[in-house]
């Protein structure tokens, strides 16, 4: 019995024309449920959206906003258990899986509900003091946040069906933008549930939040010159939505979030036996292994000095040993499978091209039995998958770990010298990741690091052995901070508190007399 | 006699393989230098400008790189006469045009070379305050900006070879971004014998200001990730350089300021005889005529209340009949040629695109004699064009005046109801500009203009009857505040006091321990 997932647009439910496309269950190979995507054109859906939810949105204060955002969080923490099995059986979600998805979600709507309290009653954000356009001049400039007077389109990710869609909503909400989000395929069971929930709770003001499922049709061509389109997936799509020509043609603002890969750096003094070297082998197992290593910001790279290589790999080993992998029902299972049949060809077709310059020292891609709990050859199971390169290879700008990202529980060793230059050339190779964690107590070594690795990423995590215990692993994404990094990884930049609004708001230069602008802006 | 203009490339001046290309002044038509452009490729130039110049500025402070810029700025100001002489000779400027662009030039140096003493000891700008990463976690993220690591590829225009080039050079440099500036071939002059003096004084440090002359060749080819391009220009350059495969392939972060149909509004408070009213004639006459209507920023719409329409026009007419055209050698005259004959093609061909859909009003674009000091049919001139159209064609998304920039001396007048909301409707079929003025005393309709036109533009200038005399007309562009627009005008954000230095800079979230942050971080 698998439900029927339809599309939440011009403020009702609405059946595509397509052809059932079925959504699985990853463990069971079961059909959970099925999209009719839209075949007819999405201009006038996109056209009401943008008015009809602009002007509901933009006749809310911040505070009512962030009123609503509260409530949507609640809402969706109040459904939190069905939410944790829709996650299981549509994305192969182990239960911690699940909760890091869905309280991520509610943890993004409740700090932007938060937010909302100091941004004050009028229709613009202050962003700045007034300054003299010249000295002496009676004339000030002084910058402002609007709202965009556009639709904002969120293409998001397979890996994270609540928090990439109540994060992103959650911002452009806020900021006074109506949204419609487009859910990936495959995984898309939860979005719609949530979507539903808040349907259901009266949560979605006229024209402020749609939903797509299914493919995209047309909806790019409909694009507007105020219009913001984020989107998290592949560098792939990502070029072909920046490159789309109505994109191109109206100038839309383009946020993307893309290939990523992660580097970790483990500093030289870093001894075996250390706090500090339990969190490296506990960071690097939650990474490779949560989400079945389906995260954006999951490691891809570790950076070791050559002589600890042995004990690190040693102790890593030892640990996702202790992992059993299988039907991620059972809490006993602490990895489940990759999201679908074609992850699974993906990710096996990209060991082995990172095969070509590194050695597989641990795992067995093609491996499809033993999994608790599922027959062989079910489900998409892949086991944790690491590999070893020469430290010339490490430094080889064409070497694959430096070029392609296997989105799966696979990261590859890379022994250094342990300087931070040496480290942060190859980082560098990356050519833009979204976040790397450095392990170190040599206080200069670190802020070298912020210094050196800093243009290449997003978020960097300093871990030294003090902090050990608190440190949270490079995948964790927080409201607070930056999500988004440069090059490969696609430029964008999201969330960060309120520096996240701006991707949703048009920064405008107020220039006037100084009293003026003080009556006008003034709080 | 004609000056050859060679790049100033690797360190030293280089002379190039092709054809020379002719620089004429487009009052007598004559030659004025030649430039024989690069055929070879610059792939070598581009890596030592980003290698050995990333490593000079990122070794100098910032206060450092600040002393650069105001020795800079010194320089300039100190040959001003003779590079006011070029201006007028290449560039076809009035005295106080050239003033206006080379001065420009001096003060962005002089304002980032103040911003410079601020900016603290360490290699990062710290951009906020420490936040929990969630309640009553020991974690703290904060965000600094670190220089990238590339090269800041400054593609400019040919109407402000001053100021655009060094507005753009001084951002990078403070930032810690070496520069390569490709000035436009037909102005390049000015660029060059300002970028000449600054090679002399010895203030361009090794690597850190590259000057390319002439075609771009194949330059974007060897973009890489860390590497920013800033782009001022025609739309359809735009795209091709935001399309490049290069650029895509490697996410290069682009900046993009291009077409911009910039409108000014009159409210319908403003009484013929005040001194709001003499402003608004007085800026129209700026922008209409100051360097022949050759400004990104100048106003190319402007919003008239139907009632008013008749005194506008009138007073407008006056005021341009009283405006000499002439050879800009002669201080009498108070405007001179466009830049080019292919400029001044382009400029009649784009007023008969106007004139499908509003009446040309004042003004012959054919007219070629009778501009003082200058034989007929010699030179580049165009006397200032007025369009007006109805007030159906006014709101017509089709029409002419809000798709297509005429980049010289013509403006169209768009009769309106004079409530905002239908100038923010108007302003808006322009899909994005640099910037507006609304002119009024009533305060409601300037907060709502705020709120309703800011969507649309990166500034918008206030003018009431109190600060009639200190206002300043909408095409000053001032280093405190925000250049760029959305849209259409590209969507890129230049200059605006330290938020500019944030092009050539990444946004980093630092995460780590609360003591920890606050020692490596703090000031």
């Amino acid at each position: 019995m698998s439900v029927q997932l339809d599309s939440y647009l011009e403020g009702t439910w609405q059946t595509g024309e397509g052809d059932p496309v079925a959504l699985v269950n990853p463990t069971t190979d079961a059909t959970v449920a099925t999209i009719r995507p839209i075949r007819r054109s999405l201009a006038q859906s996109v056209t009401w959206a943008r008015s009809v939810g602009g002007e509901t949105l933009r006749a809310m204060s911040f505070a009512e906003r962030g009123k609503l955002l509260s409530a949507m969080a609640k809402t969706i923490h109040g459904a939190r258990e069905e939410l944790i099995d829709v996650a299981i059986q549509n994305g192969g979600n182990t239960r911690g899986d699940a909760k890091f998805d869905i309280d991520g979600a509610t943890a993004v709507l409740a700090h932007y509900a938060y937010l909302a309290k100091e941004l004050g009653e009028h229709p613009w954000i202050v962003a700045d003091q007034p300054v003299e356009v010249f000295r002496g001049s009676k004339i000030r400039a002084e910058h402002v946040l609007v709202p965009r007077h556009g639709l904002a389109v969120h293409i998001n990710a397979f890996n994270f069906p609540a928090w990439g869609m109540m994060g992103k909503a959650a911002v452009s909400i806020l900021a006074g933008m109506p949204v419609l989000s487009k859910p990936a395929t495959s995984t898309a069971w939860l979005a719609h549930r949530m979507f539903q929930l808040l349907v259901e709770a009266e949560l979605v003001p006229k024209g402020a939040f749609s939903l797509l499922m299914g493919s995209a049709g047309d909806l790019l061509d409909h694009v507007g010159a105020q219009d913001v389109i984020a989107f998290t997936g592949s560098q792939g799509v990502g070029v072909k939505i920046k490159t789309h020509p109505a994109v191109i043609a109206k100038g839309a603002r383009v946020n993307l979030e893309a290939d990523s890969l992660n580097a970790v750096v483990i500093g030289p003094d870093v001894e075996e036996g250390s706090e500090l070297f339990d969190l490296v082998i506990r960071d690097l197992s939650v990474e490779l292994t949560q989400k079945a290593g389906q995260k954006c910001t999951a490691t891809r790279r570790v950076l070791v000095p050559a002589a600890s290589l042995e004990a690190v790999r040693g102790a890593l080993f030892d640990r996702l040993d202790r992992i059993q992998i299988g039907d991620p029902a059972d809490q006993a299972n602490r990895m489940g499978p990759l999201t679908s049949k074609s992850q699974l060809e993906d990710a096996r077709a990209g060991v082995a091209t990172l095969a070509a310059d590194a050695e597989i020292v641990r795992g067995d891609p093609q491996r499809s039995e033993g999994f608790a709990g599922v027959e062989a050859g079910q489900g998409c199971f892949l086991e944790p998958i690491v590999l070893q390169a020469s430290a010339a290879a490490a430094r080889n700008p064409a070497a694959a770990f430096h070029r392609h990202e296997v989105f799966g529980p696979v990261c590859t060793l890379l022994p250094y010298d342990g300087a931070i230059d040496q480290a942060a050339e190859i980082i560098g190779l990356g050519q833009g990741s979204l976040v790397s964690t450095v392990y170190s107590d040599d206080r200069e070594w670190l802020a070298k690091a912020i210094a050196e690795l800093g243009p290449h990423l997003g978020r960097l995590v300093l871990a030294n052995e003090k902090f050990a215990g608190a440190s949270l692993s490079p995948g964790c994404v927080f409201p607070v901070a930056n999500h988004g990094g440069p090059g490969r990884a696609g430029g964008g930049e999201e969330l960060g508190g309120l520096h996240g609004l701006s991707l949703y708001m048009q920064r405008v230069a107020i220039q006037g007399g100084a009293s003026q602008l003080a009556r006008l802006l003034g709080k």
